[in-house]
């Protein structure tokens, strides 16, 4: 509806680009979102990556087969959330080779949709640089490229940058009432 | 990561079920989100299947034609929103005509997953009642039948029924700054 309304308004105005989009906020479907549009993409013959910055709890199988299914390109990079552990330069090293592999994959030219799934918290940690990655992306990223960050606290400059940000919020969840992750539904 | 927390604290309590998940407010992300999840149990081999209760203003033609190559079943019920016009009889009658296929699919036991999106919208008008509506679904859905509910306004007898809600907000929207809805991220 949102989308009528404005389009009516200036269509003169409106133009092609790829979006940067943000999908942040402590409830649920950040990823599920990113999930959607990569499945939305795929119908449309588009060429899509996946570069997974944060292992996910559960293992995020049902994603991970479905890509596998679909012929999605799909990395994973980076540890569980270690960063309370010992072995912090380990993760800080993935995380920078993960920002690496992203990188290679943005600029090549050979994708139309980019997904950095979890890819806030390596900013938020500050195990990247917030400033560079997005001076990096403004000088970089292809004008027609698509590209997805999920995860928690997205910082300022971060959305600043993107397009179209979401904030999912937890209005009510389930494991309150004991009731336990579903495979399938949740990873 | 609350998932880890909260199934420490209570593991013995832990049980399966058919989560309700509902996706609401104004923000993008909601029917995406579902998508996700679609996608999820689909590369879970898991037997689903949507119906869709409003025609989306652009088509959604990436999502369907995606769901048409993954086998998954997508009915298409209701009208654009045409609330306003002088159709609202034929509108209504879609309405219902849609949530009587719903009901046939949901206790059916032929599925794992049912998305029933922008759902909403025939209870935020009063075209279905959401207490009947509420009452078939203690009633009938099957216990272990996953079920996804997405629109604005989700009704609060709906949101005390659902297990999971999520309030997708909006923060920053593209079309402000006269860019396009993009084919295969948006629709």
């Amino acid at each position: 509806m949102t989308d009528e309304r404005d389009r009516s308004k200036r269509p003169e105005q409106a133009m092609k680009k790829g979006l940067v989009i943000v999908n942040t906020g402590h409830g649920k479907g950040k990823t599920t979102a990113a999930l959607g549009v990569l499945l939305r993409a795929w119908g449309r013959g588009m060429r899509c990556c996946v570069v997974q910055f944060i292992k996910h709890t559960r293992g995020n199988w049902g994603e991970v087969r479905a890509a596998q299914r679909l012929g999605i390109e799909w990395h994973k990079m980076g540890d569980g959330f270690t960063w309370r552990s010992r072995e912090m330069d380990e993760t800080v090293a993935k995380a920078r080779h993960g920002w690496a592999l992203a990188q290679e994959k943005i600029c090549s030219g050979q994708y139309d949709l980019v997904v950095l799934d979890e890819f806030t918290y390596p900013l938020k940690y500050g195990w990247l640089d917030t400033r560079e990655v997005v001076t990096w992306l403004q000088a970089y990223k292809p004008q027609m490229l698509h590209l997805v960050i999920t995860g928690r606290d997205a910082p300022p400059e971060m959305v600043d940058f993107a397009d179209l940000v979401t904030e999912m919020r937890e209005v009510k969840h389930p494991y309150g009432k004991g009731i336990r992750a579903q495979p399938g539904i949740e990873f």
